[in-house]
């Protein structure tokens, strides 16, 4: 599932890697997530999230609510947002009026291009102390390419030992998931959307081909 | 240091194992705590606590107050309350009608006096799965006996590499830390109390001898 809406998706900002709140709204939309999750009483083993509050707060309340607080957490820079480069802070309205609707389109959903790089590094000690270079910008391929080997090393063996995983991350983090589990191509990922807090149920077969995929709801 | 205000703490009653929530008292200490802490500045890599919701959601509400959402959480049965045996969840004061107060005393601070046992062993999926059996009730010298190994290999090795480790736990996991971390007797330990969200902090050397202890304060 994708965090409850965050202070920059109330403000229509492009964010990425940096670490914004939740809002009164998403934080509601995360106890009902938790309340949707709930109801199927499905126990897991662990959740996995990123280095970003607003994906770490909604696990917290996720977890509280359907009482499995004591599950393994474990979190990833891998799992964070796409790291949107020179568009972080931007209103997108603002951009879409700067470069248009189709550029900002592109920008938004094109699997390979990348937006403006930010010219400097930027210095985090979350990410410092894991050797991690922060991205200067990326691209939805870019964002896939960091995130998949987490799935594989992490997340799937797991899978494979019959042990349900949560997973609470961003928009861009989880279409390039969804783009890997279903093989989306290229042309089609821009018109798959994520909303915010609203779960996703997979089940696999034993070579973690996909048997069911459930949008969850009350 | 310790979780805020339990349901149990307020009601006087024995918990242990039991998994009972924070009261609203115990979450306005749990961020009280955080605050304290932020004041100091220190940068943690890791924090530890049990598989007890008081422990996490404090656990929680501390690392949003000091910034610190990102940093790796462990979670430990290690780290749980001692289990009070055939006690748990019985009131204090009518234990103390019913045994008397020298008796109700042994069986709270005493090092090796064993609690009643429970006579059939609970069943609980968060501890099967990792094959722990739960105890029927431990004195605080069984409690330390699984408590320690977890603190030489899992928070040891991380002090010796210069990094700062924060542990949220419990009334008995904390007083058998401080026996083993400051050496206090068999017969000094009834005397030491751990109050509920209140930090301590220790320095160590490089050999993780003590060089200071603070109770942290605003």
């Amino acid at each position: 599932m994708r965090h409850g809406e965050s202070q920059a998706n109330r403000d229509n900002i492009f964010t990425g890697w940096s670490d914004v709140a939740l809002t009164q709204k998403g934080v509601a939309q995360a106890h009902s997530a938790g309340k949707v999750i709930a109801a199927t009483g499905i126990q897991f083993t662990d959740v996995h999230t990123s280095f970003l509050k607003r994906a770490i707060i909604t696990t917290n309340i996720v977890l509280d609510e359907i009482g499995q607080n004591y599950i393994a957490e474990h979190k990833s820079w891998r799992l964070n947002e796409r790291h949107y480069g020179g568009l972080r802070g931007k209103n997108k309205l603002a951009v879409k009026d700067q470069v248009g609707a189709k550029q900002l389109k592109i920008w938004r959903r094109s699997f390979t291009v990348v937006p403006p790089r930010l010219t400097k590094r930027d210095e985090d000690p979350r990410y410092d102390r894991y050797g991690v270079k922060i991205p200067l910008a990326e691209s939805l391929e870019m964002t896939m390419d960091r995130l998949i080997p987490y799935w594989v090393d992490q997340i799937a063996p797991q899978l494979l030992g019959g042990k349900n995983q949560l997973i609470v991350a961003h928009g861009s983090t989880l279409r390039a998931l969804i783009k890997f589990l279903e093989n989306v191509s290229d042309d089609e990922i821009p018109n798959i959307e994520v909303p915010n807090g609203k779960p996703i149920k997979y089940e696999f077969d034993d070579r973690l081909n996909i048997i069911r995929k459930e949008f969850m709801t009350k």
